[in-house]
């Protein structure tokens, strides 16, 4: 029985989302400027939570931040040729500027690699510089022709990690170490969505890259969203821009760039994987509150002992568990509990004059609707029950997403077979096939490889489309 | 005696700080991009600690994060009068986007007031709905004609609150609420720089604003900085976006709106208040390294044994220390020691081989320079030493920029007082003129009444310059 204005998953997916995102009160709609959002309080916190956590991890493995300008002169997208083909149709440009003119026009970054190369060219000298390990937060713009609410926006949120190396194995190393500790990491441990760790085909790779690595995770209808993507640029941007070094032997060398990047997208990625018919579900580790307490009384006399029974088994819990009492006097609880659920808060508890009495509190499981998530439980030893109960949500969010992917990805061995896979979820198979391989499939179908994946059967197989033997094996979905 | 490449304070103090801001290595100048910085790893987290502290004041008392679009339909800014006025000439403007030119032009924001009043004349319905209290950390963008590296530039970083009440009495309180708890409580206890919070006059007053409120900080040149700005809106956007709700009786009302803000100018104030002729001086609480170990040896076998010393002291440091070890091999120990005491980390810690036989080791204060400031302490008890002392220094350096500001703040009687005294600092005078009278003070002495002090002797005495009673003082100073 799916919640009030929020059309159901089997019904219809797409609106499903839509209604979570303006129900749980993630966005508005900025319609005054063109395919762009405003991220409201609720979807905010959920991006603050998102890049603590990353944030930390780019940190732990060396990196800092630093901010580089918005505006990019339109001549640097042109020095990449790949590049400017990706990029130059959506940019939006900048043309006058405190009252006038401008001679050159400056395009709003869609990405940051030309404007930061051409800071590292002059920054890195000597191999004694390197390596260069940055990562930005900012916001950045693509004037998209469909845009969805945190999946594709004009403007959107990011991190853009920009490092430079002195040689190709250490900048394939960052690109894969991103990917690894940082991004399936993060996105594992913290959103409870298994990644498939990959890499892109030529047609899906990052226009000026020399290799495009991924993590895909799979949503509930089965298609994959992309999650997040680590660059190893080659030596692509160290030569449009000049970035070179001289190194231990006093030969000057073009340096290895490798640039990686998640962005908001990542809200749509948590919505769409876990969230239900009664609308979101964020995994407590995320979660900006993990607990809604709500007292029940009906009198000024039940309130003073409710309010009694809740200051005392909430203390000590700042700084452990993330926690709002929910105070407001001019709602029912049953209005609240729904206004909670819809919002995504892991657990709830509730107490009433008789939970007092008792000496217990009811306790509400987000994942688990309904009488099956609810328990009673004793005030006495609460805090350790929920730090728990936390703990195995989180672990039952990741299980389920990753029941769900094993259940919706199957190995075929026919394009007939493909087709039908990709209709429910993934499809993994040989592969030997080329770009306008690829390209026929995706008209004939709408799936595309998402990722070589990292993690390779071995031997040799047949090709599902072109027949000949196949040393590799992909990962075939409808994506977002 | 100064630093290599630092030009001595007493001499050219405009060229310090700029030698200070290369230096210390914290931004880039982006000739590419006009009147961009970039803002490098060094610099950047110093904003990272300043965000750190004002984010945690700003959610404690009641607000929450929200991200705007970056883009503003130019119309909006014509819709408040003062506002169109005071921005109109600074702005940026994309006119082409996606390949084509626009029908109306988007503005980068400035400062959001206009696009946010838009959305909350959307999402403002009842009295139940207010306050709305929300803050959005930044970027915006002013095309200004001199700019100057975190004091002016033509983008900077920034948090905005913006807030909307009910009433004119709890818009005033929460414009003055966070003046005295948000901003001058982080800008005296974590960036040690004691600040006057007064009113603006109306020449001075924010665009729109019905009054605005302000911190400013006194630089070691005596001249004054503007270091956060509260303004009271009154009904002014409202008005304009049509921000109205429904209230207790039923009738619908006009809003009263807030808006208040800090910068990346604040790094500038954090160079100016506290750095000396040997480089950047930053307060323990805000300083992203508060120790840097730097262990001294000549041979393998001395390394082994300070590094193991090293290693046994810093331990548990983490989470109550912020430290660093310098491990660097290709540099000598007074190079490293110069680096960091450019780059005003408070307290270096020198391990050698003579140290680790005596269990001691050599500790410096960045804020006292040379032997006084250095000290050979126990390596027992080390940690507890640490702390008290970046707790000192802390307050040490408060009380430096409190007893400075004393020794140049003079009470005036006369306009031929006021003018001597602004050669150095501040002027307290009696104060009844009007704009006019403001402006040809400006003219002559290129001081302005940096605020009207919330903090009032009462009574009264005779105006400075009319002669005039006078109700209230102003403070008078030159200013960045």
């Amino acid at each position: 029985m799916a919640k009030d204005g929020i059309t159901p998953r089997a019904k219809d997916y797409s609106q499903w989302y839509l209604d979570i995102v303006r129900e749980a009160d993630l966005a508005d709609y900025a319609e005054v400027v063109r395919g762009c959002i405003v991220f409201k309080p609720t979807g905010y916190a959920i991006w603050e939570s998102i890049q603590a956590g990353l944030d930390s991890r780019i940190k732990e493995s060396g990196h800092v931040n630093a901010y580089f300008p918005l505006l990019i002169p339109k001549s640097f997208l042109t020095k990449e040729a790949e590049h400017v083909e990706g990029f130059a149709p959506e940019v939006a440009e900048v043309t006058r500027a405190g009252g006038e003119e401008l001679t050159e026009p400056y395009v709003i970054r869609p990405t940051s690699e030309t404007i930061i190369g051409y800071f590292y060219a002059k920054w890195v000298r000597s191999y004694r510089d390197l390596p260069v390990l940055i990562n930005q937060w900012a916001n950045v713009m693509r004037w998209e022709m469909r845009t969805r609410p945190f999946l594709r926006t004009a403007e959107f949120l990011w991190q853009e990690g920009h490092t430079v190396h002195a040689t190709e194995v250490e900048a394939e190393a960052e690109t894969l170490m991103i990917l690894d500790d940082v991004y399936a990491d993060f996105i594992e441990k913290e959103m409870a969505l298994p990644v498939l760790r990959g890499l892109k085909t030529d047609s899906e790779k990052f226009p000026g890259a020399l290799r495009t690595y991924c993590v895909e995770a799979m949503m509930q209808d089965g298609r994959a969203l992309q999650a997040g993507t680590s660059h190893n640029l080659g030596q692509n941007f160290a030569k449009a821009f000049d970035i070179s070094f001289t190194d231990q032997a006093n030969t000057v060398q073009f340096a290895w760039t490798t640039s990686w990047g998640v962005s908001t997208r990542l809200i749509g990625a948590l919505i769409m994987a876990h969230s239900d018919d009664d609308g979101l579900i964020v995994p407590p580790r995320l979660a900006p509150i993990q607990v809604i307490v709500v007292p029940i009384y009906k009198n000024d006399a039940e309130k003073a002992l409710v309010m009694d029974a809740v200051k005392r088994i909430t203390t000590g819990w700042k700084g452990t568990i993330r926690f709002k009492i929910d105070e407001r006097e001019h709602l029912t609880a049953g209005f609240k509990f729904n206004e909670w659920e819809v919002k995504g808060v892991p657990v709830r508890i509730e107490v009433g004059p008789k939970d007092v009495e008792k000496g217990s509190v009811a306790l509400a499981r987000r994942d688990i609707p309904g009488r099956d998530g609810k328990s009673f439980v004793p005030q006495d030893g609460l805090t350790e029950r929920v730090v728990s109960l936390l703990a195995e949500i989180q672990d039952a969010l990741y299980q389920r997403a990753l029941t769900f992917r094993a259940e919706h990805t199957r190995t075929v061995t026919s394009y007939d077979e493909l087709k039908a896979a990709i209709e429910t979820g993934f499809a993994v198979c040989w592969w030997d096939g080329d770009t306008a391989d690829e390209k026929r499939i995706k008209e004939e179908t709408r799936a595309t490889v998402r990722c070589i994946p990292n993690d390779q059967p071995g031997g040799t197989g047949t090709c599902i489309y072109t027949g000949r033997p196949a040393t590799k094996t992909v990962v075939f979905a409808r994506s977002y």
